[in-house]
């Protein structure tokens, strides 16, 4: 996933806080109403201003911290993040934005920044007014520490069974510089964008126009590159913030843009592929990887297309090795395709060759499909860009935990 | 579902065979490996020439019966149409090309009409070559009757639980014409096109070029407003026959013209609920229909996101009025959308008034959700389209049936 083949150090027990400058602190509010003691709110805060950037939610009824988060990123400048689960403050009209602007001055007024340096993220239940005297109180109980990056990561979980984080190290520059990550997911996961909420920092120093593109290079090869089950949220939010307490001079691209680029990618690609390991009701992953497309597009689209399909899903949950379903997905999916040059394989074996089936495979490929992660390749044989995505299988425990949510 | 709120008089035990000059049989032929004894291959006969028009889908990998089919439709007549379960003939390569022309070629023969008349269909496992022997053997069987239609919706089923046929009356000209249908679907069931197999008669004399536009504005009104599981078959096949056997004169166009589309979209739209009704594992159907939407290509794509969405399609299993869930995806479709106008109901009942929700709905809506067929409505308040779309909710039941399909 790391579009050179670098791998930068993973840092020990890493997290948004094993980055310099940065520290986190959560507390039990009450707002989830399902695990009572369970964090719930919590704050993540540089001490210096920070370059920020984002991705936001496409969808029409974004929720209003993200609009107040949207507004504000901006700015190009951020002190902190605040961020609570259990209730997504989205489709709750003018109170909402109201919430989530007084959320933010909570948080502001806490860390001692100016409130519009503080960015707002929520997520859980839609349509349900933020129970705000929960919040007042909860962040009178805050506490920040320099360590606090893992009760942050659990604090933001909603169906998750446990949180995502991760920390790289690498060199920018002569300097030692840290990328620190953590998200949550679950459910309603697809691209555009994947995550629900993923917050990344850094103690590099890094200009806020080049942090924006670093981060659009590492989303479109992670979280836009995985599918849960289709639907996109309306809180779906990826934040990072570069506060440059490496005290490297400020990367604007160039090598050091790049190595930065990969190290965001590496970050974005753990904390996507930790989504789907941790999906809702899921029992195993797999990987669609489309070769030989005409386009990088196509081959995005029809591995993007494949690892969505209900079929598939379904498919790789019963370990059936039904490739009939994966290339009728890579059909439909609107990339060029030549039916009779198509090959296709699970792990090792090879499943179709030219488009017709490869006699005997379906029993050989019986052993690979029992494996806890999936991996296919399509050979589309028409040129020579590829794409990777990741997916879960489809249970009946999704559709158990799916259909009793909010009742 | 008829445009001008036309409703023709149904036919009691109506099927493709109430249509004068029509004559179908059906017989086990051993394809289903499954259902031993289960018919699995019928033939569709008009005494004479018929115009005809058809619907394919779009898959990249469409199978070797629909190319052929294609290309024969674009000749204009038809005489018969083969076709059988248990086995696509999908990614069968040249192979497959050469066995769906001797099944063609078979039908020809037993029913005296030119190769080229006859059309071909197949549904049932991908990439497995058709059992031609059995095929062979099973034509040989055959035996065509004046009241054969039910038997031959029940040769194209696969995990469908019951034949879904219709034939309607009208007067065109003076005359007495009836249209008749059959279709088959289950699962892979999404829009372009929705079915996997439907069949129509008629035994009004159609210009072949007008029959065309008719299928075209029913399809757009039903099959391609339903969804079961957003997967796009590779066999999706289409076909209607107008044998001219009711001595109208020809209809091309006008008030006749939409008198005959009114009576083939109320064919499909009785289909087409039908497939929704009897989809892999539902227990319940669910409409949502989009009023008020900018043009009606928003309000078709807003209405048929809804009713692929899994969240929403979880939440009508479990009786859950999670209104978020279509909010959310009537915000991703991609239609236009002013968050803050939106309301929306769930029968009578409504949940969100202006973007938010309405205070104690979710009590008042949770009889209205336990209902076998449950209605949603959605006003945008942003101009005059409006479109309808039908699901099905997605179950425990649907992950087991399909996670072993081939196995």
């Amino acid at each position: 996933m790391v579009p050179d083949g670098r791998e930068f150090r993973g840092l020990d027990g890493g997290s948004v806080t094993s980055v310099h400058g940065f520290s986190a602190g959560a507390v039990y509010a009450g707002i989830k109403t399902a695990g009572v003691g369970k964090l719930d709110l919590g704050v993540l805060a540089s001490d210096r201003p920070a370059a920020v950037a984002a991705t936001f939610t496409r969808n029409a009824f974004a929720a209003a911290p993200v609009i107040v988060s949207r507004e504000r990123v901006g700015r190009g400048q951020a002190r902190a993040v605040i961020a609570n689960a259990g209730n997504a403050n989205a489709c709750t009209g003018e109170q909402g934005l109201a919430d989530a602007r007084e959320m933010a001055a909570l948080a502001a007024r806490y860390v001692d920044a100016p409130a519009e340096q503080v960015l707002v993220a929520s997520t859980g239940v839609i349509g349900v007014p933020l129970p705000m005297e929960c919040i007042r109180e909860g962040v009178g109980k805050l506490e920040l520490h320099a360590d606090g990056g893992p009760e942050m990561a659990r604090a933001i979980m909603t169906t998750d069974t446990r949180p995502k984080e991760i920390a790289v190290g690498l060199e920018l520059g002569g300097r030692t510089v840290r990328v620190g990550g953590m998200a949550k997911g679950a459910a309603m996961i697809h691209p555009n964008m994947a995550t629900m909420l993923a917050f990344l920092t850094t103690d590099a120093a890094i200009d806020a126009d080049f942090l924006g593109q670093a981060l659009r290079a590492a989303v479109a090869d992670s979280f836009n590159m995985i599918s849960v089950d289709g639907d996109t949220s309306t809180n779906d939010t990826l934040l990072v913030l570069a506060n440059g307490a490496a005290g490297n001079q400020t990367v604007r691209g160039g090598a050091d843009g790049e190595t930065f680029t990969a190290a965001v990618t590496q970050v974005c690609s753990h904390l996507a592929r930790a989504i789907v390991g941790d999906a809702e009701g899921m029992t195993r992953v797999f990987s669609v990887e489309v070769r030989g497309a005409r386009s990088e597009a196509d081959a995005r689209l029809a591995a993007r297309t494949v690892v969505q399909s209900s079929l598939v899903k379904a498919a790789v949950y019963g370990a059936d090795p039904n490739w009939g379903r994966i290339l009728c997905a890579i059909g439909y999916s609107g990339a060029t395709v030549d039916p009779y040059a198509v090959d296709l394989y699970a792990g090792d074996v090879q499943l179709v060759r030219a488009g017709t089936p490869v006699s005997g495979s379906r029993e050989a490929a019986a052993p690979v499909m029992e494996r806890p992660e999936v991996s296919f390749v399509a050979n589309l044989h028409l040129g020579d860009a590829s794409a990777v995505a990741w997916g879960c299988d489809l249970t009946e425990a999704y559709v158990v935990e799916n259909s009793a949510y909010t009742t």
